[in-house]
């Protein structure tokens, strides 16, 4: 008998790589180009050291308020975290407890490849679902019983959208469990679940400041969902750290959603760039979805995935390569600021 | 059957007051009366709001980097996360899996609210061990066959400091389990049991920013131990959240922890404060045990510490009470500044 017997002993995710090298054009871990909003700098600027003494709001009303300001909900539809990780951690470990272990969690084979190592912590039970050879699902797949859905919409790494139709019809198939839609990249061209939270209280849509507004140093993310469900996400959270968000995070939060005009400029930005790319990297002889995110996942019809994402590495463009069943050739690429994705087909060039 | 049936359901820890009136004194949550050190004013002021753009790095390197060189260790000997609380919930997911449900975690009945709140949510067996009338420890009760052992030295909310050879004791005897011991308050006059961590491999202490280095709202918790309890500590928290800390957090907690001379001095302001309170305490009819923390655990030989208690809130001061078997009377007061201290002393007299 030892100690380590009672180790929960788990293989963690593997985050992007954050490289400390300047000069760099880092288009790895889909974070945005542009800064946050001006109101961001301002509010920085007024913060007093004086203030960090204190414990936050556990509430964290401000932020709490902007966010549900910004959507017109109310206070109680809405729930923050420590980004959308701790989100979604957090909403494993709560809504996903059938007692039947046959009953499994159900998501994509092909999605963000943190679902089952949170699976795995937590000891949830789940299957993978493949999804289609062009990255589609169908939402049939999802209507058997099962102990909870999680879909990435749009997708990651693959960039697609289920449309809300298909959507709706999985949360309205799953009255018994809780569906998780993940919108880390839906302000990028994708339509929103958001208005399905009055309808199903089952429902949980979990969002992200990290990508579409500029915020991933600050690790914020967000959920809607019904009063019902909020309340059991806040009964959980407060039952493992009362203070999540730190006091930067509440008020250069709150500052970063009250600017609508600079979020939208933002992202229009990326996805005309992301439309401008996407005929280039056609010409150069890839293939890829229709991406409605800000990156592109793409393969090559000649040149293997590992090549090119070593020549890239080599002229300081860093992309993101998965080493997994059926997307090992594929590249996941950020869409960065139009010079960057300039200086990108331009190496891109030499190399296909 | 409704989704409901799958919820995680549990009774949330309660967390201090945090009033958004002004001009009262706030001696309820133990935070540092003194603002953090000088060089987090100059890294704030230099910091821009670009670096917010990206994700933060998921290895901590900054902060953990100024712990070790603080604490003479090496970084691979050190865990941080988003305060304490952070801390110690990673770790009772982390190590608290004993498969024999007759083998359960101990702690002391009066301690750390927070602990049974942990083992609740996990689902971990635990017993409350009861604490000697005069709220000490006594060793030998944590020497049985048990899940775990978790103590909060100096204990809280009482303030009773264990001697370093009985914690040393409770580590030697449970050589099967992994003790924490939860070091929140040692600043402030106890002996750290983190030279122990070289002879057990099987120790984790804990300890926070968020009293000694006065920065409870910026959420920065840490952890000893050897390198390999660590090593599973890290890999449970990159199975729940790659990037716990913000980077304000990492570049503002890495100020605040490379200023030794401003840290002793503020925690001997706090003790001069403290020592010099205790006998006006005692005049006005209080009884309390030998605080070795920045609160004083007091009651009083007449009045109710809930009149006391209401009676205080009503004249600006707020201090925290428990409404919990053996300590309602009780009344746990946060050092402030002297000033603070003084009128503490002169309402007091005017309602016992």
């Amino acid at each position: 008998m030892s100690w380590e017997d009672n180790v929960r002993k788990v293989v963690p995710y593997t985050p992007g790589e954050q490289p400390k090298i300047k000069n760099i054009i880092k288009l790895n871990t889909n974070e945005n180009p542009y800064p946050p909003a001006p109101e961001v700098t301002k509010i920085l600027e007024g913060m007093s050291v004086d203030d960090f003494r204190k414990y936050p709001d556990p509430t964290c009303d401000e932020l709490v308020s902007a966010i549900a300001d910004f959507y017109k909900l109310d206070k109680e539809n809405v729930f923050v975290g420590v980004g959308s990780d701790d989100v979604l951690a957090m909403a494993f470990l709560t809504f996903f407890n059938s007692k039947d272990r046959e009953k499994k969690v159900l998501f994509p084979d092909i999605t963000y490849s943190f679902y089952d190592v949170w699976a795995d912590l937590f000891k949830i039970p789940y299957r993978q679902v493949p999804l289609n050879e062009d990255f589609t699902i169908t939402p049939q797949d999802y209507f058997g019983e099962n102990g909870g859905v999680v879909i990435a919409n749009p997708n990651a790494p693959t960039g697609v959208l289920l449309p809300l139709d298909q959507i709706e019809e999985i949360v309205k198939r799953n009255p018994d469990v809780v569906v998780i839609v993940d919108e880390a990249y839906i302000d990028f061209g994708g339509v929103s679940a958001l208005p399905l939270i009055e309808k199903y209280e089952n429902l949980l849509v979990v969002q992200t400041f990290s990508k579409s507004r500029s915020m991933a140093g600050m690790r914020i993310g967000y959920a809607f969902g019904s009063k019902k469900i909020i309340k059991y996400l806040l009964d959980a959270k407060f039952s493992f750290n009362s203070y999540t968000m730190n006091m930067p995070a509440l008020s250069l939060g709150a500052a970063a959603v009250r600017d609508r005009e600079y979020f939208e400029q933002c992202r229009e930005k990326v996805i005309a760039t992301r439309e401008r790319i996407k005929p280039l990297l056609s010409e150069l002889g890839f293939t890829f979805g229709d991406s409605k995110t800000n990156f592109i996942f793409a393969k090559h019809k000649e040149k293997h995935g590992k090549d090119i994402f070593a020549y890239l590495r080599q002229n300081g463009i860093i992309v993101r390569r998965f080493d997994l069943p059926r997307i090992s050739e594929y590249l996941r690429i950020s869409i960065g600021t139009d010079e960057e994705m300039d200086t990108l087909i331009r190496v891109l060039k030499e190399i296909v």
